[in-house]
Formats: C-alpha cells, sequence, structure tokens
C-alpha cells in the first residue's frame, strides 16, 4: 500500500505509461510517490511536468544545491518521505553520505560554504515563516551570488517541497524501501 | 513590476500564448502569477497545467469549497498575493462578501456546515504542523463524509497553495488591482 | 445577537445614552462592541473614554496611524470584529483600500515609509512576546523619530487592542455589516 | 524611574488628586503603574476608572480569582511590573504565599477546583491564541458553572491584563519594591 | 506525597545515607527531589555527583551564576519545584531578593552587566532552540569574557536543569516548603 | 577535533582510563562524547555513571525503548550527535534500519505498538512543553501499562537527551564517523 488512502490506479496514457516504463529501467522501480498519483493521468503528468522541470532542467542551481533545498524543508516539515527519497538523492549526488544525514538532521550542524548556507537558511525561513520573508532575505541571497532567476529557483523549490511534503503527510506516503541503503 | 525579482519575459510558445489570451478575453487581464512565470514557457505550462487540474477539473470539492481551502492557507501563510486573488474567488463563487472576509481573518469565526470545519480544520493543520497529521486526521475527514479521493483533493488544494504562497512571498508578487474590488 | 453571551442590555444613565444616539447620527448605526459592552453602564463608560482618549485625542500619532496599530495587532491576533471594523477605519482614513487590506493581509507586504515599518514592527513584536522587547527595540523607534511620548502611545493602543482583540474573540463577538462595503 | 520614557507628570484635576491621596492613605504608596500614566490626567482617569470596576467591581468572580487570572496572564507574557503587583495581591488575598508562588511559575502545578482550572486554562488559552477560541471553549466554563456574564468578566480581566502587561512591558515600568515582601 | 509517582524509598548505601543526614544537619531538611530519588541508591548517587560537581566545583561562573542560569532555564521551562528551590538560592547568595524574582519572572527586565546577558541569552536560547545554536552564539561569549571552559559550563549547567525541569515536571515533584520564605 | 571549544583533555583517574580501554575493546573506539568530557575526570566519571545506570540498568524499559525515547527527542532538538550516534544504536538493537531512520524522521509515521506511542508522545510533549505535562499525561501512560517506576524511566531518559542533546549543541560536538555506516 503506498499511501493511506489506497486509491485504485486510474488507466495511464501513453505518455505515463512510458515515463513508468522508463523509470523501471533507469531506477529499477517507480517510485511510490508516482504510484500515489497513478489514480488520474492528468494529476501524475502535471506533477511529473513540474517535479522534472524544477528538479532536472537547467539552473543557476546545481543538482544537488536543489536536492539539498529539498531535505532540508521536508526536514522543517518532518515529511519522511521525502526525507527518505531525496535524503538517498543527496548521498547518491553528494558522494557524501554525512551531508545527507546533516540535511536530514539539521543543517546547520553541517560545513558549508556561504553559498549553502545563505541558500538553506533563506529556504528554511521561507517554509517556517513565509510571511515574513521581505527585501533584506533576498538581499542576502544576492550577496552570497544568487542572480533573481536563482532566488526563483531557490524559492520554487523550496515552494514544491513545502507541497509534496503535505501530500505525503495528508497521505501517509511510504517510500520504496530500496531508498534507504543507497549511497550509504 | 510584478515581482521584486522582475525577470524578462521569455518567448511564450502556441500554447501559453493562447492561454494568455484567453485570460484577456475571459478575465480582462493576466493574472500577475501568471505573468510572473512568463521568464520560462516550461515553468508557466506546468504551473498552469497543475492549477487548472487541481482548481477547475471535476472533484467531489465544489470549487468554492477548494477557493475556501486556499484562502484559509494563505490566511496561516500570510500571503497577500493568495489572500487577495483567491478572497475575490471565494466572494465571487459564493456571492457572499462576508465569507471572502471571513476566510482571510478567521475561518474559526464563521458560520459553517461541519463538512466545512472538518474540511478547514484538517487544512490549517496540514499548513501549521504536516508532520504532526495522522490516521485520527483523516477519520475525522471521513466522519465528516468525505470520500479517501476527497482527502486526496483537500491535501492536494491545501498543498498546492503552501507552495505558491512561498513563491509570491520569496518574489514580493503583487497581485491585479482589479481583484480587490471584485464581488464586494 | 451581538456576541455568543447575549447578555441582556442594562439601563445606561443620561451620557451614554447620549453617545449612543451620537453614534446613530454621526455613523448611521451603533457599533456592536458598544452595544455588548450595553450590558452595564460603568463598563460601557470605562471602555467608551478609554477608546475615544486613546484613537481621538491629540498625539503625535495620527488617527490614520492609531488605526494602522490596531489591524497589525488585530491581525497578528486574528480578531474577525476588529479586523473588520478598523480594516474599514483604514481604508476611509487613507483613502486608499489597499492599504486596508495590506493591513489586515500582511503588513510586511505594504510600501511603508521607515516611521511606519518601525511603529508597526514594535506593535507586532509587543503583541506576539511582550517579554521580549528591550531598550533596543524603544532605540529602533526612537531612531524612527518617535518621542518617548509617541513612544507611549503605540504601546497603548497596541496594548488596547491586545484587550479588545480578546474580549472580541472570547464572545464571538460580530461586527456591524456595514463595514464591509466602507470605502472599497 | 518608574518607566524608562520618564514621562514628565502632568497637571492631575481634582480628582485624580484626591485618588492618588487615597493611595497614599490606604496603601502607603501610590502604585507605580498609576506614576506612570500620571503625565496625562485623562488617561490616568479612563485607566483607574477601568481596572477599579474591572477588579472591584461586583462580579460572580470573587475578587482573588480576578486576581488569580491577572497572574496567570501577566506570567504567560512574562510581565515583570504585573507579575510583582498582583503575585503580591494573589498572596495577601489568599492568605496562601505559596499559591502566589504558584501562579507566577506554573498555575498547572497548583492544586486548584475544577472551576479554577477550567477559568485558568480558558484565560491561558485566550492569551495564547485568542483567534482559536471557540463555543467548545465557552462551553468548557459554562460546564464549569460560568454563567455567561461571568464569562464576560473572565475575558474582561484576561484581555485588560493583556493590555496593561505590554504597556508595562513597552516602557519597562518597574514595580514599587514594597510588592516583593508583602504577604510572603 | 514528594512526586505523583510516590515510589517506595529503597536501601540507601552508606555515603547516601551519609549524604541525607550531611543536608539535615547544614540544611536542616533534606531537598525532596533527593527523596524523590531515594527508590534507588545508584540512581540518587549519580544524581548527587553529577549535581555537587556542576553547582559547587571550581568553576570560571560564580555560585551565583550557575543559579541564575538554573532558575532562567527553569523559568523558559515553567517548572515549579526548580524555580522554588533555585528562585530561593539566587535570593540567597546574591542578598538580593528581587534578582530572584525576577530571574523567575523575566531575566530581560533585571539590570545586569554586559557577561550576565550574554550568559543568560545564550542559556535562553540553548533552552528554546537547541538546534539553532552556532558558531556566533559561542562567539558572542566570548567577546562578553568567557573561556571556552566557561562556555562549557554555562551549557552543563543549562543543560542540567533542562533535565530536572523535565524530571520534576513529569513526575509532579513538589519543593520543601521551607524555600518559599528563605532569603526573601 | 571533537567540539569547537577543543579543550585539551586532562589527567583521567583509574577507573576512567579502564573505562575508556574497555570502550576501545568492546565497541573499536571512545564514543566523542566521552573525549568531549575528558578535560575533567570528576564530570566524565559522573556522566557515565548517570548515562550507564539510565540506558543499560535493569528496568521496565527495554534497552531499545530507552534508545527510541533517547533519538525522538534528539529529533525534536535537532542534535546531530545523539540523533547519529542513537540512531545508529536503533538499527543495531532493533534489527530494523528502517525504525532507525523512522524515529529520526518522524516518529508518528513509524508503525508502533499502542505501548511504543504512549511512551514516545509523552516523550515528545515532555520534550517541546515540560510545564504542560499534568496528571492525564501520566495516566495515558498508566492506561498504556507502564509502571509508575516505568514513568520515572521514561521521564529520565527524556530528561537525560534534553541535557546531552544542549551540551552536544552549545559545543558543536561531532559524532564519530563510524556510527554513520552501523547497522544499515
Amino acid at each position: 500500500m503506498v499511501t493511506a488512502l489506497d486509491l485504485a490506479p486510474g488507466a495511464l496514457g501513453p505518455e505515463m505509461t512510458a515515463y513508468f516504463a522508463k523509470c523501471g529501467d533507469k531506477l529499477g522501480f517507480v517510485p511510490n510517490v508516482l504510484k500515489a498519483y497513478a489514480f488520474d493521468d492528468a494529476k501524475l503528468a502535471a506533477f511529473v511536468a513540474m517535479y522534472n522541470d524544477l528538479m532536472l532542467a537547467p539552473s543557476g542551481l546545481s543538482k544537488l544545491e536543489r536536492e539539498m533545498i529539498a531535505v532540508v524543508v521536508s526536514s522543517v516539515n518532518r515529511c519522511y518521505y521525502c526525507l527518505t527519497a531525496h535524503g538517498a538523492a543527496v548521498r547518491a549526488l553528494s558522494g557524501d553520505p554525512v551531508l545527507g544525514e546533516l540535511m536530514v538532521m539539521n543543517w546547520r550542524a553541517a560545513r558549508l560554504s556561504a553559498r549553502e548556507r545563505a541558500m538553506l537558511a533563506f529556504s528554511e525561513k521561507l517554509t517556517r515563516e513565509p510571511g515574513a520573508v521581505e527585501e533584506e532575505d533576498r538581499a542576502r541571497l544576492r550577496e552570497a551570488g544568487f542572480s533573481p532567476r536563482d532566488v526563483w529557483d531557490i524559492a520554487a523549490v523550496a515552494g514544491f517541497f513545502n507541497m509534496s511534503n503535505r501530500i505525503a503527510s495528508a497521505t501517509d506516503m511510504r517510500p520504496n524501501s530500496v531508498y534507504h541503503a543507497q549511497a550509504r
């Protein structure tokens, strides 16, 4: 059972069918978040389009940086699914298992660059107190070298995981067990 | 200026170009959130696809209920953009300007059905403390008559505004001024 | 019904009787907060004396500034009654309906002078964490041009709405419906 | 110095002059909160009228109960002035010095009647989260034997100290040193 | 009854028997926290060893400073037992009854040296948000003149009371009544 | 470097010297928390005595249960050292690597017995809001089958990690790297 809601899978169109097959080929499994959305082809397609654009498309943020934001946001929100799946991604992309643990446990305990600290401090504040973000918060990102477009990307990744953390928590989504041992 | 980032508009493909034209025809204006995403056609398309599916596609939740969730989440997060745009939507869809104000100010002060209270209490908890949501929270939704699929839709709408609230706050997104006087 | 307590009106003395008549003449209605206090002439008189002194007597703060503090405090406390009545006052006194909305939704999103920001930041902190206010908070007000007497007036207005917000919330006080459409 | 603002005393009218004299006669001193307001006769008179009505006029709440609410609210808000002055009042009125300490430190550790617990739990919630007070909170007071008028009085006393705590904290008001040793 | 658990006293070994006798001789009573641990000689001995080392052994912090930390931590945690016992210790060691009250009520309202403020600000942050303590917090202690070993001692005392506050609150531990009147 | 304070190791007495040797024999390393205390033999001995009694002595709580409390408390407090060391202990004692991850990430997402849920809910509340723990919280433990002595042990373990989390965070204590890969 992928979520506590246990919604019956719907008929997937050719694009999503192909995408599931591609996941099987490349990863060896279909991530449970995709199975959770599979009750409705349009919802699944919208989620996949947004996720892949955010996490994989060209950006001033590296893929590792985007995954670090994902894990820090998920740590504030205590999302078991996302911490498991994206903690594994930080371990894999960085080749540093301890970095993945630090993002899960407390990013402030990690040895990070000034750029990384600014990025994660902004992401944490945006998660905890979005209404308190002000120009001086954006200014700190600029001082750390981020362009306006980079600020958008930080906000968009942090925002996205604030969404998916809540869908996962609301539905008791369970991560594929394969993540736990990856890249340790 | 639509956001503090002031990103230059990108070249939109035919689908998004047509969508902007359609907004102009139907609403008389293009919502600023769409202009904010217009620096990148793929990001805009992904946002539009997810938004329209969530807020307009068939669901056990009425469109008004979805807008009520949007405003309550945005009130917790104190998002000026979303409170303005979706507060207007609640006023318009309900024909009850005071209901829009109540969702902005404090939904607990509104006279609501048991179904609506359960839906908004869940959305508020999911926004404030997603990691504390448990089976008993889902059970309260079921007792109020919501199906598993309805629970998904509540979570997905609440989750989405937890994303867009943060993108709007991070970028100081400004709502179109036309919303303020709508449906008063 | 003005509050959930539905206390029977008491006999008003000549001063309060005249005051209610004056409200009818000037406003066209008696604000429900006054009707809520009308079960006891002495309590009503004390409330009216303090309110009128605070909000209308000479002060280094303009009447609009005092109303802005009222709305920002009421926004932190999510007081439906006071947000409605004093949100209308901000719209009316400023001639700027959007300013009223911003005070209700998130004052940090408003374009304000340094003086206004200092005043509202102090009022918000005093509302959220009164025990953490220290000399450096008062110093910031002085740097923004406020005199010691102005600091008193900011504290007194912010304090007053921390009182009346709680009486309104405790009793489920309902605002006169006329406020909603005023000065839009 | 009574407050950090150190406002020069104003000319008091005959009523307030007499009241200060009466304080001197009955208490042996003028409470510093009154001296703090003495820069303006009208503000002082309004404060005295409201305070004396709330704390001394006939009510379904005993004077001790009103003082217990005052201290519990002041404990949540960490108001040094009010904890000192009203902690002394609880000790004096109850003849139980330990009860005063418990109200200052943590009312939940005190051995209280069900009526007292309901009254203080409501006052604490109203102080911490006024916007979350709902009908079920009022119902708990009714079940503990409080009338609608009693609910008003609880709300009015709790509200009043939420005001005066903030004025005292904002101005660094210092309590008369005599309170500390009273009724130990 | 010393705690709500009311555990039967166990057989004490010679060291703890002698220690209880010494308490009786020096203090005139055995502190209830020791009686609470007396159900198990090993647990009592471990507690006594750690407590006496922390609070009485040589340190760059004076005994009064250690007691001030104890009371400030206990105030954040609202621990009736520790506020009572260690509030008395601050009064006794300082010869200043008002200082004891200030540590209980709100240390920010006290007139303190820069060294004391730095020490108590660190202790409060460490109590409220231990995971947010960073190098800049330690730097502020160094700037206030504390050595690395002093930082350890501040952390160890603050940490210890975060432990004992919780054991006292979990078990409803009652302070010896003698503390209340001490050193007033 | 074991902590940011980098205190020079002191001369250890025979008992602690033997204990370090025993750690080397049994674990293959000396846990960094012990090295952190090694600047002072008396402090180290007191810590070791209390720790070993709490975590290893006979108790109605199993060793795994005690480690589960340790990790849940450390998760609330976001203590990198303790999450790493005791997360490994949960994995090792349970033979269930995923259980260790769940305790670190969000214990509410784990499939637990009613006994375990009651124990962890109490530990979490005691960590977050010790002053709000009341008789009804103890009653829930009793209903879940815990004896008064068991309640003490839960409180003592939860209390202990509230201490050691803060000492670790205050000093930036680094866990031995060997823990990360243990029992995956």
